[in-house]
């Protein structure tokens, strides 16, 4: 028998393992004023701190309060979550559209509302967490297929065609940040009428004319087989998550999709945050260039500086690290030299490495960007071992 | 072969279907100036829109910006997130807290974290949607016992003691608005070496002294085999969710829970407008008291008025109706007689019954209470059949 006070005991087990494989993680909590060059953030557009943005949210508090009181359905929604459901549809091509409180709630509506038991739910390997655990939850069989590889995709498709499948990928993918082929994938999806749910969630605002995202930038916008999630918490600046599709696929989740029956909705300010973020990005459609200029001024100067840095599709640049610990030291001595940069080890990473990660701002300066190459290629050499 | 377009054709006869069975649902949207008596929602103490909280919102926004810009880890926390940690842990008697974007993932982080293959999870076949899909996720064997009965429960673990359990429970059942025994279950869990994790959602500022919540009224706070989850959307009026526990339950969230590592931190607006709503409470320790007065008059008159209603434990009462249709059609009459309350079918009941669900707030007035009695009396003479 386990005595009350170490029924817990496995957990001190499990920490002290974590801690000797150098995957010791700490909150560190930041105070609004601090002084760094941020780019371990995904406020890739800096819509976060926009004065419209901001006026918005505080124009939506004192309208509705600071909650939303309820579950969409029951009391929750305001008529700032419709603007912004009709208008983010508009923007990314969709007939319609519907915001949940996170994009990992997106995630798991999408996955769990559209496979069922019976679909075979065709990922890739890589996929985000939310799209994992959406894929468990949803019940049909997983079938994965090796990282951004149509051709496997299409050959798990081609095993058992006869049943409904369910194609799911990432767009731009969070970690190194490159780009998958959703041209070919969803050409491969209507061989063997299979559908195709995109997570957009670093290509909104990012990829694609005027930032309408990967889907769009695709030609894929408004089909009725692919549905498109993405989250309101990066590009946008705020937080909550889209699920955008036909008129049909967004009824059926609003009427079956548990993490939107039984969630909160979204606070009213940040809805409204969210549709003034996009109203910004229409009104300047230049802003999703410029942050992809940034990330591949970015990517070039690492690999000028002879780090092995990724190309980045969208605002993300990744730089594999030896190890853990090294990525660890490298991420602090960044920090100490005022540059704040993401730093991913397991389970972070998708295949097992461990990285520095770096999201390129629309209002980087050429100087900003000397300053992140010079401060990891510094890290880099002072600490070299895994 | 399915065609392209015709690929969610399936879609359109699920829809159908809910139609026919009297469960379609509609989204309505609140314009922020309705003149109805609002007890649909789950602002049971009114802080949504008070002045300190909205004051605390409008800080954070200027201080941090509309988003956190990152997960927790990276650049998500702030000091608003860590204040009210702190703060919260306190009130509760917690050891430490961890706070997440939503209940929903609060509840899927814990269960995730603490529920490992191994583990039998023993649940009130009740739960809440979001502990459900926590279990699931969690993979380990799922045991149901019949609502609220602990001597199930306890056979369910006296059943493989040898194994680790988990016993998952709501504290206050967010339909029916009953109280669980915390105390008894917990007792049983310590008989068995079990953990025991307790959703205290409509527990937290309604029940216990001060609105500490109905763990610490079953004197179970601190208890280090006892894991709490809340949100911060219901009496705190905002959004967000929390879990508490002792310091090496929260680190093992904080390390390993895919839905904390993987989903962008709270807005710090959010964060702040919890902390501010429960400074509030702190500061007027009989609100809670005052909310269970009114639903104890609410649930006294619509008896009174020889309806089914339920006896609340916290500040939720709900009314049997006939069937779905009819609890539709009461909810309709209700609004049109200036009442807002909740109208609950399957899948939202878990016995699979109808019923309006009315929460009452604090600031109710005698006449309210009477108004709302009336509504629903009407509503249910005037439309009696399912
Ligand atoms: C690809 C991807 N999908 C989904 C999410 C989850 O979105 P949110 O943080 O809004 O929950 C994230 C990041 O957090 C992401 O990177
Ligand atoms: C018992 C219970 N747990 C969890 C939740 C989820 O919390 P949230 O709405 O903050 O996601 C709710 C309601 O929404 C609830 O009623």
């Amino acid at each position: 028998m386990i005595e009350v006070g170490n029924v817990f005991g496995w957990l001190a087990t499990k920490a002290a393992a974590r801690e000797r494989a150098g995957l010791r993680r700490l909150l560190r909590a930041r105070d609004g004023a601090e002084a760094v060059l941020d780019l371990a953030g995904n406020d890739y557009l800096g819509l976060s701190r926009h004065p419209a943005v901001i006026e918005a949210a505080e124009a939506a508090l004192r309208r509705w309060g600071a909650g939303s009181t309820g579950s969409r359905l029951v009391t929750g929604s305001t008529t700032a979550h419709a603007a912004l459901e009709e208008e983010i549809a508009d923007f990314c091509g969709a007939e319609a559209a519907v915001v949940l409180s996170s994009g990992y709630l997106a995630n798991l509506a999408a996955l769990t509302a559209l496979a069922t038991p019976n679909t075979r739910v065709v990922v890739d390997a890589y996929n985000h967490a939310s799209l994992v655990d959406g894929a468990r939850l949803a019940r049909g069989s997983t079938v994965p297929f090796a990282h951004a590889d149509v051709a496997a995709a299409e050959e798990a498709l081609a095993t058992n065609p006869s049943r409904r499948a369910l194609v799911v990928t990432d767009s731009v993918f969070s970690v190194d940040g490159d780009l998958t082929d959703l041209g070919a994938l969803a050409a491969s999806c209507s061989r063997f009428g299979a559908a195709l749910l995109v997570d957009d969630a670093h290509g909104l605002g990012v990829v694609g004319p005027g930032g309408q995202g990967a889907v769009a930038a695709a030609g894929l916008a408004g089909r009725p087989d692919v549905v498109v999630t993405a989250t309101l918490s990066k590009a946008l600046g705020g937080q909550g998550g889209v699920v955008l599709g036909s008129r049909t696929v967004v009824r059926h989740l609003v009427e079956t999709a548990r993490p939107f029956l039984f969630d909160t909705a979204l606070a009213p300010a940040s809805a409204a945050a969210a549709l003034a973020a996009l109203r910004v990005l229409r009104a300047e459609p230049g802003l999703a260039a410029r942050v992809r200029l940034r990330s591949a001024e970015l990517s070039r100067g690492l690999v000028a500086a002879g780090l092995p840095a990724s190309t980045p599709a969208g605002a993300v640049v990744s730089v594999r690290a030896p190890g853990p610990r090294a990525a660890a030291a490298w991420a602090e001595r960044c920090r100490e030299a005022g540059v704040a940069v993401g730093c991913f080890r397991p389970p972070s990473a998708p295949d097992g490495g461990s990285r520095l990660r770096l999201g390129a701002r629309a209002d980087l300066t050429p100087e900003d960007v000397r300053r992140a190459v010079a401060a990891v290629r510094a890290a880099a050499l002072d600490v070299p071992e895994g």
